[in-house]
């Protein structure tokens, strides 16, 4: 039957909306720190991106008088895609409506997951043109690798925090066409993480249980550097810099990810993160199902996660 | 129209057949050089994978009394998908027809390529499954890291020699909905390469023109690492090993990929490579030309592209 | 004066000598997992290497109902230095006596220093030859680079456990000629480690404090590679050879080594370490010192030191 | 004898005197480029330092109507070996006399080697002292880890062209005690090259020769790494700062050496490299000797030793 077959209307995490009540010093962190470059700004957003992301900005920095996540936009395959996914979404029951987009793409159909962050899905973007200073030696990347800070190469992906994960499951495979690649089921059977993707990225963004039982936080947002080693240099430029490191680098179990955590000065969870050449590649992946047995054996190589990963979400 | 929609049918390259008239030498390069582990065998083939390629196979080393590509085998994403592949390319002409398959994969449908390579597109396969020994300590990648040799991760692409690479530029979107991604086009408009991908990564097959005018050649067969710290360290191996290493480490302009290659003891050309966090998610991506003005400036950091490159084909 | 004048009467840390009570289980690891030679054996020892040691061994692995540190070895630069050297332990009131050496060496003079741990000083040696099947490619390499487990190249360094560091820190001077380039001080003045070099290196030995108040432990041998990547490399085979990490990889604030600790599988602690390339060039350097407060914030980017790295040392 | 033992006179390389035509150009270079940190001016020049380098400078560039070497400045162990160095030198009959020093140290002696170039030994020097907005996170490196362009650590070599090598063979070690690590031995006897260390680094200092038959010609200066990866990452940094590549990156069959050359504006080539860990701990260390058979197996990995590095010195 048709549908069973694996679903491609949505082709990728497009950006992310972060707030902040300290923006100049959340800025200053985005751009000489972690090294994102701005496209532009309107109201009190600025729009940043890494030197490798094709679209105008992957990165929505909002001044308000809280931190946390604005909104999370996914780009879709098509126009005719869009179409299919809000029609699906609407008959989720849980759309919000259209929006004109913003400066970095066009029109936008916004919902909500089964935890209240707000979502929207897009087809019309903006896509960055490098201005003469910034165009690239190599004219297969979106800008010229400029060694800023970090220099990170392209958003990766989000880590969203629900009360409950289960509905989320249900829903993102509905509602965006969504796999499910791993997940951590405890020995009761509550679901207390799930990394979902809609392409070869073994995750585009994950959900963790809020053990707080608040609605619409968020965990991180991370960003893609090409190497190891890149991330190792992250943190001493993290280091130097009085960022707060909060843990890494270390080798997730989970999908493998090499990472470090850091919090910007508003106190969003930051993620440099690289995941060597693993892609999800098979149709028919089954997702990986972590236990609590396994989940004590720490992350890859030992460590042990520490206490405010399970705590820390923003708003605080 | 739904007709412009890209094509998600083929999920991924599956295998490559690499003939060889030194079986011996060239297993023995496979496993113990390279790092491939052996699924099994039957008739005069070797069954070969990477640490992490899921699949039973990924290289089918076949005895024969020649060098140069069997056939390339790509995955579909669904049965339905499959379908609707062989429906179009029998439209197109170039069938050959349904094979039961082989140890690693059932019913592939074959078809020749413009330049008389042979290929496959299939569905059902057989995953691999670790034996004890093999089983890894984190249960999402397919085998353990046992790190023999270079130890490759995954099978990445393949790289085809064609008389014409205009025809193959038609040809494997019609046939398999691929993209292409980058392309060299001469001053006389005559295209010299041409890469392609039918999912995330930024290329999964290459075309490039073979000089001495002969049909069905074959350029090389590339598995990825997950560091370009491992592509150094494989130049270390296959020096102490005393296998022929052609050109690199270093970066291609086109597609960035972080390059070594080698002969294996037959004469075919392999690559191991390492990608960085480059994909390309943009679903109305636009290919990337390079002039020959462009490649006058030689590889990324300005590498003489060897002659041996240009030349080097198998069968020789 | 020239009194005053730094020593280089000693040229390098030489070797140790390790006690096993699970000599098969210690040996396959030494070989296959952390990837040393065996250069031959005599009595219940082993003498093994890093591919790059210049020397017959740097590590003598003994088989004795016991774990823990037999001697270390250090060789002088010239006959006439270890003349010297010897005359200036005997006066220190320390001195053993000859031994006529053993597979590796030629006569050595064995001392005990404050906490009686067992020393010597020599200078003939026997330096590697390698055998035709291990010859580099590349001869100014002691043997070929052969990819066998963790690949180390050379060793590094020794960490001591002593009731008392005080005591040391004016006994390795005096007698080897060391500097001390790091040490902590804690606020009642005590000294809890203390790293020294008698060369380049930044150190080639530490002493840190045994909490037992036990005399004559060991902390740990560390070998170098020659990448951060090949610590990281190496979790991946510990933690698939079932090997126990401890900690890391990360990066000490002391010393600014990038370290990951296993034990092997009789309880010794071993080091794979990468010190980039940080070496004490100033022939004057001032002793970098650490207190309470540095200590506080961990290693270098935050890393809670583990408590066992506090506690354990062989025999235990 | 004590004659035949090994002399520590010589601590350290301490610094090199380059000259430029395009000054501005030039400091533009080594500062936002290399990421060498200013010290201080005087007269034409700029003194220059690596974040690690403890001195008050290791590179002092002069504006000059020429490029090329001004001196090389070799740092002794203490006032005595400094003086023991001053009376040896006098004996060769090379010497010119003291100077007082300039801003980044004290009284020095200078001479030249028998090919013309200008040297000097000195022992009392200027340590570096970093303002606050440079003090470093962890007090064991001389400044912080600012990241700024490819952010070398420290002074690792220079090379000198000479139109004949024995010469110098013969002086370096009784000059500055010298020992002479690797060398290459044309097949009519002729040294082609020849590498010297006055410590544990395998090289300080190489020469090689001028087919120009120009007497006091500079090869190049090189800043070490930590890791093979930031060499590569400098690469893209050359690449989009429109630095001219020379070759690399690469490895060097000759010491082992990760390389990368560029020019700097003026001309003069600058070198970025990695040695690993690998070290020259053995006080009788025999001289490799490569011949031509050994040199036309082009470099580690098989490159080709491009021309230019054959045939450009400066001045040119």
């Amino acid at each position: 039957m048709a549908g069973t077959e694996p679903c491609f209307d949505v082709a990728h995490l497009g950006h992310v909306e972060l707030f902040t009540d300290k923006p100049e010093a959340s800025l200053a962190f985005f751009v000489n720190v972690l090294g994102l470059t701005e496209s532009g700004r309107d109201g009190g957003s600025v729009y940043l991106r890494g030197f490798d992301d094709y679209e105008f900005h992957t990165l929505k920095l909002t001044s308000a008088g809280r931190t946390g996540v604005g909104h999370v936009g996914y780009r879709c395959a098509s126009p005719q895609a869009l179409e299919r996914r809000v029609k699906a979404i609407e008959a989720l029951g849980c759309g919000i409506g259209w929006t004109e987009g913003d400066l970095g793409h066009g029109p936008a159909y916004r919902f909500r997951d089964p935890d209240d962050h707000v979502f929207e899905v897009y087809y019309e973007t903006k896509r960055y043109v490098a201005p003469e200073a910034e165009k690239p030696a190599l004219k297969n990347i979106a800008q010229r690798y400029h060694g800023r800070g970090v220099c990170v190469r392209r958003l990766d992906h989000v880590n969203m925090l629900a009360a409950r994960v289960e509905p989320v499951r249900d829903f993102l495979p509905a509602a965006l066409g969504s796999r499910v690649t791993e997940q951590i089921v405890l020995d009761d059977g509550t679901l207390a993480g799930c990394w979902f993707t809609v392409n070869n990225k073994s995750y585009d963004i994950a959900y963790t249980v809020d053990h707080t039982g608040r609605h619409g936080r968020f965990h991180h947002v991370t960003y893609a550097v090409d190497q190891r080693e890149d991330v190792l240099r992250a943190a001493d430029i993290f280091l130097e810099n009085g960022i707060h490191i909060e843990t890494g680098p270390h080798k997730h179990a989970i999908q493998g990810t090499f990472f470090l955590y850091v919090y910007e000065p508003a106190g969003n969870r930051v993620e440099v993160a690289n995941a060597g050449a693993r892609l999800v590649l098979a149709p028919d992946w089954e997702p990986v199902t972590w236990t609590e047995t396994d989940r004590k054996k720490g992350q890859a190589w030992g460590l042990r996660t520490i206490e405010s990963f399970h705590t820390h979400g923003t708003p605080v």
